[in-house]
């Protein structure tokens, strides 16, 4: 259950309408990197851990609830920058901006004039307001958001999309001049980086969590680096020497074309692996029967309750 | 800023997994008439209503939460429904079911098997969880929603967006027979029915409403009803005898096409409204006074800020 | 089966090309609430409802018709408002627009500059031509248009679609000074406003209509106003005082928090509408026969067949 | 301005609901190859073609005012085959229904069951009746069509949109045993072919018509046929002899990687095609003025209007 | 298995940043006729074509080849043509390009200001670079492409969507005057002319292929021309004289809602046809064997191996 | 360039067509986190990252090259799991597969009959081939790629794709016993884990790379996290103690609504960190001349030219 605090999480302010800055962040209200996606991501991970891991849920919840308290810090914002527009809409009989409007003559700084200019729905759809579009007027959706029902893979999908949002905020931020706003956007981007090491923090608490999921990579196919472009070729940490944290050596293989002929497609090599992949095998059983147990051993017997309306201690 | 409750405000349970059902409910998670749109319309539409408006801002608002609680309760009854299924997948390494899933001997009545049927990404992406998609796969869009800026429209549109989820969830009950599911519909059906009230009211509570916006409608236009399909035709309350609460009678075209070249397109019949011309436009302008003086006395000089931080009586 | 008129059903006319407007205009052509929108959904809407009320049928069909008039209208205004950039693009092998368009130095009244700032896609996609999309260039998709089979709701539907529509029209009036658009644009506005008169006098004329679709309010649900927010809050006709129309009082529940705490997620509260449980549940049955029955009653049986081909008298 | 005939252009009959064929048929009304697609890419790509070429316009105009008529047949017959789905729904207090969906015992062949089991969406959103979306749930979107404001483009869309529609009647003809919905399919693929003739003598009716648009082939780059790839190589018309109606010989680029090294990326062959370089720039020229004052010629000065409301002869 | 090579296969140069025309540029790279569009659609096409058309297939994926090799070509220039943005961006601590931006005082030659008024994701989303959207910023997308497991249809495709190509790059000539970056989209235009020349050979190759698919035209429906349109009517070769290659002439229907009447929706027409629809019927078989076939005997029995490895001769 | 080489990377094979696993295997066809997703988002990352950081490039187009000959091995496994659809379909004239289908009386091992089960668009749109849509028929996106210009951002987005590529194909190994299949696919999943370490070293490679972008955390906003929710809390890493690799301590606000209200929405704490805020200041502005200079420094004065087209050595 949600209640809403008519204070904002942080106190947004603006100096002036500038319908202009308004439209560059709308990206992180209803954009792919903005604080709706950020927010409904957290929010629907969070179901499938509650049982399982009921401390990561808490904090999935936790962060979920403080994006959509910053998707509302960001609404407010967009709205006072858009100051005055739906006041010149509603003057609907005055025919007066018209002219401004058409013909170019004057009135550059009338605020309706930028809106429309800015954003064309800003003047005859959203009706000075805010909306959950992106900086181009592509409609928020679903598919921005991940969430596979596996927290090492989950966590690792946060990562990145804070690391985006953080980004994004840095660009912004180069865009208005108004130290309020600015503040604002220092804040928001902030909290992102504050994301970021929590789910960090988190992804560590489970061990182990690589590969993500429950099977543990195929020998076979686990140390070729294929050097599939021609021209000027680069080594570097990412094809030779050891891989990260793997206890494998990279195996550079220089010519895939020739390399895929002579082994059939990758399938006369498996005798050398035969060994491995009977431990791989015998890993997997292993791994699947710990993860399968978490989750189904914590899953209730008969009729489930989602919720137990107990005291608060 | 929103404050997360971790009970759900209806106490939803679920006596069986179902997979199939728990697909049909998506509808309500994340499909065009379901809880997210709702949610995120009556947000949407608050902030622009919060300066002109503050009682309905705080109605707004109210509402918005509550639809994001009750989204709460739909995801918590679809991850009920789905109990097995992210166990099942986290046994990677099993391969009984294999055989049952392929050949279809055997165990139709598996829970994954059942997951799979009914939605092939309960098994492969979403791991056996809830996602903002619809009972299609149809990722939740932001295009659901509507916020115009102007409360007569709004509400119209928030009537007409109760009345639709209304219905689902009627649709819904029809397929399932667990007493503990019906009882969460019941609750979820009924409150749509308790919002359609409360925006019908505030509706009324705003005079005049009617038309939508702040323009009158256009005299020479109003009252036609053109007949623009042969066959027998039907005359009703639509199109013969008085409009609602206009003062005016239908005038029924029925002949469409002659009338527009008689008419020269419905150009030759302004003289016949110059009075009532005249009329409208003292009128646009007297609304166009009052309802952009209403929002544009309320939107402060200077440095604008969303919220006072005030103590709370 | 749709004929085509040649002639407009308004006489459309343009002043002078205007690239700009013409992007604007393109909401109504393909945008969320234009005329495509309307026509197909009132269309959709028809083929459910033939069987059992043919009297709507025929209203539904005469206004989408009417709508698809409309939208011509609209696509016929667009095309003379981007008069000239066809002929410039079409003048492939002049290489001396390169340096107006690109330098910036002069020329931004040519008419093939002013088209690609108001819209790229004019320039290099659609030729200068008229395309349905929004005036952001988002394809119309489907999710625009609301249909489900009950006339209850998709008439109310229709009251929103007609209001948003209402004002976009409203809207655009304020960008152009061409007394033939604005005239124009005065006809499409009214004709909502006829059409929601309309789909009021038809939704008026089924009764009972509310709730929406068959069944009644749950009455343990039906009354409460949460009151989600905390902060100033606000008492007024949507949570306080009468239901509109319902013989019910509001019931305001100010702490929901500790509500769902003590009625544990609100199920104890069965007992004290025992009675009235039992009177909705006999209403249901009632209208489920007589809404059914209207329904199946009407379907032929055997072979269905749509059209009779009989002469018109 | 359209006008709209209670009877179908073709006597569409159904001789037995199937909710499964009626998904499937979803594909002709709101999918990428449909009635409305093909619809409305004839209908937009109309208001270009009106002023320059009143002859193709009026030709476009039949073709997607037929279409329309196409689409109300394929709804009807959609609705047709739905026929008990929205009844059932209506009963909506009936509690039997539930056990023979939920529990999978009995009643397979129960419409409703049926309806559910083809697309969930039938039973939970569209009430039974037929919805602009494909066989999966995808709503129709205006990026199917193409208008580009060329004919010679245009038609060449239209016979491929022609050719999609016809195999993809062709497709669903496998899939009913019904004699009446057979007949009706039979009659929508034939048009499609007849809609394709008609195109085809509309293109060669222009002259000349290739390349498409207006500028000529750039002779440098104009015949090679590059072997993209590597394995067995095989040589057919499109890659050896004469080109088709080009008077050009294919230049078959057997090794392209060291073509593109000797030919410092195509750059160094300029001198060999020095002649017919400016040859083709003349001709750009001249084709320039021809397809320019063609369209120019035809736009009215001043004031634009569309229609005449002349007297028809 | 694809092989990079890092040289270009056309020199793409550019001689100074121009973030607008990057921007129109997109329209090749993430647009609907765009080469990431034409890369796919041959490439999805040819996995149908490798069994029972060897031939066919090679050719697919030469130009399947082609084409990605031509997106690389759009990228790459795009790229060129943002130069200095993200360098700017970098600069994420430098406060002085805010006024500039902001208060339209100065700098309007910026390449960072360039690229926000171009678009606006260039400066917050894509750091400066290349994005598989359009003109517009929506999202390639696969509903672009179109393939149908029939060549007759698919090559007719690809000859539409080679036409809209060309034009394309016809268009954004006129938008430039870099000399390097015209001769690159004189070469890409030209590309698409060599490969519309490509797959009418294969076409013609094809015999019989028309029409499309297996299924001849059913003769009660083929010759009707219907003039569904009032006002002036044309005649042409569209509806008059002969059906090209179809060994028939168009049969005028002047009056189509009379004729609907009096056929009884076109079904009384049958018997005037009896001889040719078994003729038709006999003929559907014939090709249904032959097409049918081909596909079948082209499948190996037991297990399928998608390549051999063998030695290149 | 790219080039083609016939055989594949791995040589898939197929038991026995299976329709219904085909339509699974789509989600990594044309599916969110699929092989053409990660293709075309390392694609899309290289051209930014080419002048700059050329070893980078060179890993980027390596993987990228890579995963679209993955993309090919899906679509081969995807075709030959649809052995006998086409043929099935080409005998277009053969009734009698009509009886299997519809009446549900046999035939339900009948291949048609599968796949039309899996996928209606396998019946009737894709003709028993492969297409770039996901396993509920979405059309696959490019909202679902992540480029943005930063290589600290872009590997990040990089580990998240290719975790979640690794869940999918583990989740699919669950849903053949095809040997083959499964060999294929563990061949595809484990690549997905040597492109994890690929993008993994090449990230540390870069130092610093956290905060991802340029700019340093705001020291006002960093180590606070907020228990946004009510009942059982929990405590963790990620709430207590040191913040990872920062050098900081979590500060724990147990009650956000009253610490934003002390703290006048958190505007009241800059006090506290003015010297901190300071150095932040500091290093912001060096990590601008650096990453900047790095940017700025690689791009070429005057006409800038892609390749070299220089000798290989």
């Amino acid at each position: 259950m949600f209640h809403h605090v008519k204070d904002l999480q942080f106190n947004a302010r603006v100096s002036r309408p500038d319908p202009r800055f308004a439209n560059l962040l709308l990206e992180q209200f209803g954009g792919e990197n903005g604080e709706l996606a950020a927010a409904m991501q957290y929010f629907t991970q969070a179901f499938g851990a509650k049982m399982p891991h009921p401390d990561k849920y808490d904090m999935l919840m936790d962060i979920a609830t403080e994006e959509f308290s910053h998707l509302e810090i960001v609404g407010a914002t967009i709205q006072m920058l858009l100051k005055g527009v739906n006041g010149e809409l509603k003057d609907a009989a005055d025919q007066s901006e018209i002219m401004q409007v058409m013909n170019g003559k004057a009135a550059k700084e009338s605020i309706i004039h930028q809106a429309l200019t800015a954003n064309p729905q800003f003047g005859i759809i959203t009706g000075g307001g805010v909306t959950p579009r992106n900086s181009q007027g592509i409609p928020w959706c679903a598919s921005y958001i991940h969430s596979n029902g596996d927290l090492t893979v989950d966590l690792r999908s946060n990562l990145a999309s804070e690391s985006r949002a953080k980004l994004v905020y840095e660009h912004l931020m180069k865009f208005t001049d108004d130290p309020y706003v600015h503040d604002t956007l220092s804040f928001l981007m902030t909290r992102e980086v504050a994301h970021y090491k929590m789910f960090e923090a988190a992804l560590i608490d489970i061990q182990p969590n690589f590969p993500p999921g429950v099977l543990a990579a195929d020998p076979r196919f686990t140390q070729q680096a294929f050097n599939m472009s021609n021209g000027t070729t680069v080594r570097g940490p990412w094809n030779e020497g050891e891989m990260p944290n793997m206890g494998k050596e990279w195996e550079y293989v220089a010519d895939p074309i020739a390399y895929v002929k002579e082994t059939q497609g990758i399938t006369t090599t498996t005798d050398a692996y035969a060994k491995e992949l009977k431990q791989t095998g015998k890993l997997d059983k292993e791994m699947s029967k710990i993860k399968s147990d978490e989750v189904i051993s914590s899953e209730p017997e008969g009729v489930a309750q989602w919720s137990t309306y107990a005291e608060e201690k």
